[in-house]
């Protein structure tokens, strides 16, 4: 946090659609000139990983797409498009829940969310599906290279998506790329201001990161990236991957 | 967001120590005038369930309290306080899981957390244990209630806890108490810009308004609480109770 104790949460609306071999900083950049914000050391650039996606060609067209028996079924059973379930599943190192029209995955890189999270929405009217990135702790880093080259400034990069979740209605923003700062941050050892040593603290403040700035973000207007200012975060690699907890340590399974 | 598509979260530093019966409001106020500042409409106040259990008297001595066999045998085992470990139980409806030492249960509210909320740390080197409050919709509303009769403001309230999660590393902030705001915000049936129907789109902003403040509110300082500033909520009567999914809704237990 500043010395004014403040963060703020400012809104990087892009103008014109994301296209595969886009460059997305470029695009970025050129908007953040558009409202005249100027990137700062210590800022931190959270974009939703749907135009990472798209600059990154991670799309499908859906008329491409040969679904399954197993997703044509699953499809025809829930009034769900074919080619979207089929694409989830190939997206999917596991299925981790199937049932009522609900499809729960555990992707390649080893999220747990519905549908290996392939969207269709916020596309082209469903022509299209986004996939999500192949490596976004890779589009994260490429992100802020690509900036720090552009404007010698040094900020970290979040890739979000919404995820669902256990218990709880509702999706919170989640944290799937990151470059440039820890995404975790460790109290544990360390004494509060009455001397007592706190347990078990490990904050997820990447995720946390990632909800803000989805009040930021709109899901109905073009606004896909935001930058967080004044949050003192922790300098260093960081990956999201650090962030997916070990299946044997997980007594929530 | 308001015009300048700007989010701010001003921390709320509190220097005295929060004790059973104090006003929390009236302690609040006096804080805000401390760093000149002013309460607007719509703003939303986010504050750590830990002050608002302190000023309502949900804290327990730990001397007073007789551990049963199940709690006294589950801390021998796993080092730790049976006292606490006792309280945790109380706490409890349910145990959710009891294993390697973490005690999972879903408290007598309906939240799944570890230790049914119980904390040790911040209080006072030890002697006591904090509860979550009784009721922490109501603990909201009061808080907004008293804050509109002494200044004519009309805020949100949200109280906070620190919970893990399924699947992810770390803790996040979570929304257990709201009053003033529609703590979902349901898109479905909505359409894109691209003319798509959002499907399944319902988001958890109360809990991402807590993650936001998690960012601003420290863990090692005494900052408790903290005012968001810019963010369009959806007025309405709103609790934390809606953001508990049913169980027979709820594909990923």
């Amino acid at each position: 946090m500043d010395k004014r104790g403040e963060i703020r949460i400012i809104s990087v609306p892009l103008s014109g659609e994301v296209r595969p071999g886009d460059s997305l900083s470029a695009e970025l950049l050129a908007a953040m000139r558009e409202i005249n914000l100027q990137l700062e050391n210590g800022d931190i650039l959270v974009i939703k990983h749907k135009v990472v996606s798209k600059s990154e060609g991670a799309i499908a067209l859906l008329d491409d797409i040969q679904p399954s028996a197993a997703a044509t079924n699953w499809a025809r059973e829930h009034g769900l498009d074919a080619r979207v379930s089929e694409l989830a599943m190939r997206e999917s190192k596991r299925i981790v829940r199937q049932e009522r029209g609900v499809l729960i995955t555990e992707t390649r890189h080893g999220f747990v969310c519905a549908n290996s999270g392939v969207d269709v929405s916020n596309v082209d009217g469903g022509a299209h599906a986004v996939l999500l990135p192949t490596d976004p702790d890779r589009s994260a880093d490429r992100l802020r290279r690509e900036i720090r080259e552009q404007t010698a400034i040094d900020v970290a990069v979040i890739v979000s998506d919404s995820f669902g979740r256990p218990w709880r209605e509702g999706l919170t923003e989640t944290a799937i790329g990151v470059a440039g700062m820890q995404p975790l941050v460790d109290y544990r050892g360390q004494k509060d201001r009455h001397g007592y040593s706190l347990h078990a603290t490990v904050d997820a403040v990447a995720d946390e990161l990632a909800c803000a700035a989805g009040l930021a973000c709109g899901k109905l207007e073009n606004i896909p990236a935001c930058i967080i200012r004044g949050y003192q975060y922790r300098r260093g690699e960081g990956s999201a991957r650090e962030m997916i907890r070990p299946a044997e340590n997980d007594l929530f399974r």
